[in-house]
């Protein structure tokens, strides 16, 4: 298993009137974890688009158990529970506040595509070999 | 059943890098076609939060078909397959394009609040009159 | 001169705590104008940039005299005070509420620029016959 | 005068498909660098908030020099250049790339509101006295 912890303040411009985090913001939220975590293991998402893999979403799934509020740092978990051996990767994230609340879980389902024929591929090797050692 | 149609053209802001609407929009878009399939009936949300019932959202659901593009004019369906009879509501979504290809499906759960006391409560009655003939 | 008036109705998501429009959305509501007054002419960016210009914005400038709220449906105006003669365009933005009172005004400066190159350009001929009809 | 340096890493969220960062979405690299510069003096803005002063926003205006692309670590600077003497206080930014490139400039106009009244009142004096150290 895979699981690395990022960190995000939240902006005024992410809130809403119910003084919470608009529920569509969590989406940016997962984004910035899965980038982090694989910039952990020395590999640049943005270079693995320039590469020619890229990786557009096809499921997002959030639950938002407790609200979180402005100016909160929340520790934003990413979790791969299994290597992906096909065109498809699932990674689990798990929203807590400073108080170690969980605020929010979600899972987003992408693919891996060729960045200029658009059809299926694979994990690249740069980040295969980087993430493998975790499921050793 | 209830359902309702409404219209969503994607803004420039809306897509990202790679020349799609990006995915954390579509909370936005479900929210605007649950807005629109309320006021159909003459209900205005703006009403019921100052009225003292608000609805939070705690699961979102999205499974993407086919991108979103620029300027795409969308339709973006709400369908309530059930009256609610406690304090959960559940919305379901389609969004289709010009060409009637359906790109988006989604799932959107929601509670009914008490504005001050932040209990569960129910659908409010003005509401509940006007969906209930859609469910005989 | 031309002027063009476009409706846009506030999103729940463009709210922030403060229970107003976070300032940094009317740029969005800005670009819905100019795209739908330039629409009015029969003339869709969308189709500009395949063509092969883009418009980068360069400036923008907002002025916010009164906060707008979730659910009003502003009336966004677009003004073009002087056709372009060269690379760049400059319109006008006035944003009023169901009320007729004037929320914010805008000043958006853009460049035409060639979509491959990126050099400066002017406006596309399309674009420059149906604006000109305004300026005789 | 009173500076301050803040990081921002651009999100995929923030691009659009010029490959560019939206213009729009400067203003909240602006909050952030702002929140952060009197976050370095010990005073935060949420606070600020609950006791009672809240900053609208009444004017931005932002010249975009060079595009800020997805990933960039961007330094947002933070520059008061008068201490305020009266409800109305002024920021200036600018946003350098990794290069060292200077990207965009910006200036945001902010007043001092009471909360409850929404009526102008002054810096207050656990912000006024950290910043005034600046200004001898």
């Amino acid at each position: 298993m895979f699981e690395y912890k990022t960190r995000v303040r939240v902006r005024y411009a992410e809130t809403d009137q119910m003084n919470v985090v608009y529920h569509g913001v969590y989406a940016q939220y997962f984004e910035v974890a899965r980038v982090e975590s694989i910039r952990s293991l020395g590999v640049s998402y943005k270079e693995m688009e320039t590469s020619g893999t890229i990786m557009p979403i096809v499921e997002l799934h959030c639950k938002y158990l407790r609200p979180a509020h402005y100016d909160d740092l929340l520790t934003v978990k990413t979790i791969l529970k299994e290597l992906p051996t096909n065109y498809k990767i699932e990674f689990y994230h798990e929203i807590y506040n400073e108080s170690g609340k969980l605020l929010t879980t979600g899972k987003v389902v992408l693919f891996f595509l060729n960045a200029i024929t658009k059809e299926k591929t694979t994990m690249p090797p740069t980040l295969k070999d980087k993430m493998a050692i975790f499921f050793q």
